[in-house]
């Protein structure tokens, strides 16, 4: 046992006071683990665009003061009553959603969509008695996905914790705990391109460069591109793109255009935009008889998916995907093993880093739209 | 040889002169086959919606005179040029769409949709030369489908004729042609229940009914029958349906009673009516994270399938199907078989009979929803 087990830490957080003001690093407590519940030592976490959108709260009541913070890598420093599968010391990573191991989702070989620990966003306290675990002198402050990550010290249910190889290198590895996994799924898991194929990836970040990668693994021939921002073509040569196509440079709708260059359509495309519009063109732009459409992008609360149901009865897929369908602690494990063994190059989604204390600089670079990924370094 | 190779058969044909006008047996003369032809001797046919649907010409540019059916048994009576996988004797099904071996569908383990023989509604001669088969004192008569079955002998593409098991009864496997299959490949090779899983079957025709006995094959738990007219319901239950929702007899949407019913939605839909709002309500009643709906019925030009594309992201899966997803050739003499060996059930779904000379009373008792399926004896 760490010798601050069962002991209130206090440590260092980066606390969202208010919508979109930039975050302040504070003096935190962080009360121990309850049942069920993992105390963990942030070591290395890094910025997703989930963040952002929640720290903006454009979209959604607010609440304040919060900890972000969800794709992260940690260890272990105490459990909770209940806990088996984990001890203080253990490599984790954190996720924003969980598998509990005993729900009807959890239990299908299909879905990850656990009924217990579902993604949950408007939630700020921990499940087993409705409070936060941080405070500031006595005052909680809101919990995040779950996670919390930007703080030296969070605690997450066991559920949304995936044990890893200990040898694999923690400042690497975070960037698996999301967006990573979430583009890389989609293809892997969902889309599952066969040698040969090819595949359109819609939205370039780096969801859709991960997504691009699980092609690249995939051994697609032809990895075809689709962003407004020409910019963005260059970096996705390192991720397997092959074409580029910007929907601004044509006359005629990007299905169109791809079809066209395709002879029919592409074998599989992973929409990752969120844009409704860029949702219809990816399904629209498979191959009839066999081509299967992935929607990965989170579209707003008022848009409608809309197309002629021929493009459906002519043999086409069209799929959502959670997370790309990887069940967090019964599957992450293998996709750090995909990287121990040099499978998947995740270096380089890593174009930034910054320390702790500039946490503020991660905010501006993916708003600026510089950075894949910034990781942030709680030693630092 | 038969001795009739080669040589101008004359026969009878029933011959739709106009829209909707009772069909008038006539005496045509039926031209040798041509390259990749053979010409067959028809036994039974039975009718199906299709027939019905541009025998009324309403929705189509009308193509009169034409003879009409699709679904059919037949033997062998001659081969044209370049016919190497059938001889005069064997028996085969004739189908409306085709599989040319050569092309990417063809070569496609995922598609049945060959860019050669797929179904043509508009075309009324043969690909070889842009003719008819048929005449009346030399003037043409159009084709229907590639098949035209309400005739003693037709002439059919190689390439859309499957080769059965000659011990099969031809009286009762002429149903497996057309939408016998349709439905029973929708559940068996597209929604692919596991056994114990629940099915929404949308619509309870013939087609309906084979998804269910689909179903039923499958081991499924739980056929939740969904149909607007309640005297479908008895018959239904021969083919496994358990449970019977009339959308008429509630408040609230259809997909909304089948969540309630099956805590969160069923397994699996097959959606077999045609109707857009049947289509959304089947995609829409499958439960998240593991659901798969399957659309089978042919939507009105116009129409436009829309849901909210959280219903997909929650790992929701929507796929069309053509023929079941069965190739013609390659695929239909393996259902035969399941008849064969008794554990797919035909003879429910035969609900009538006529002789040749009786055929307008098939239309009849199919305008009228009396007969799931009606045989045509070609020598009664």
């Amino acid at each position: 046992m760490s010798s601050t087990a069962g002991q209130v830490i206090r440590c260092k957080a980066a606390v969202a006071w208010e919508a979109g003001k930039p975050l302040v690093i504070e003096e935190v407590e962080v009360a121990p683990p309850q049942v069920n519940e993992v105390r963990l030592k942030i070591l290395f976490t890094s910025l997703c665009h989930t963040d952002v959108y929640f720290w903006e709260a454009k979209g959604q009541s607010p609440l304040f003061p919060r900890i972000f913070g969800h794709e992260a890598s940690g260890i272990v420093e105490s459990v909770g009553p209940g806990v088996t599968d984990l001890q203080p010391g253990d490599h984790v990573l954190p996720v924003f959603t969980g598998e509990c191991k005993e729900c009807r989702h959890c239990k299908s070989e299909e879905s990850n969509m656990c009924d217990l620990l579902r993604i949950n966003t408007d939630r700020g306290h921990m499940l087993a008695d409705g409070q936060s675990r941080f405070s500031i002198d006595g005052k909680p402050i809101h919990h995040f996905l779950g996670t919390s990550t930007f703080s030296e010290y969070t605690v997450v249910h066991v559920g949304c914790l995936a044990k890893i190889n200990p040898a694999a290198p923690l400042d690497k590895v975070c960037v698996l705990s999301c967006g990573i996994s979430t583009g890389l799924g989609a293809t892997l898991n969902v889309a599952k391109p066969k040698r040969g194929q090819s595949v359109a990836i819609f939205g370039l970040g780096a969801v859709g460069l991960a997504a691009a990668e699980g092609a690249r693994i995939s051994g697609a021939s032809r990895i075809i591109g689709v962003d407004l921002n020409p910019n963005r073509f260059e970096e996705a040569k390192k991720f397997g793109v092959t074409e580029f196509v910007n929907p601004k440079d044509y006359d005629k709708p990007v299905q169109q255009v791809i079809a066209d260059m395709t002879d029919g359509g592409v074998d599989r495309s992973v929409e990752c935009t969120g844009s409704i519009q860029a949702m219809i063109s990816a399904f629209e732009c498979v191959h009839d008889g066999w081509g299967v459409a992935v929607l990965v992008g989170v579209p707003s609360k008022d848009d409608s998916f809309k197309t002629h149901p021929m493009n459906l009865l002519n043999e086409r897929t069209l799929k959502g995907t959670f997370f790309g369908n990887y069940k967090p602690r019964s599957d992450l494990p293998s996709v750090v093993e995909m990287y121990m063994k040099k499978e998947l190059e995740v270096e380089k989604f890593i174009t930034h880093y910054v320390s702790f204390s500039e946490i503020n600089k991660a905010f501006d670079y993916m708003m600026k739209g510089e950075s894949l990924r910034c990781i942030i370094s709680m030693e630092g």
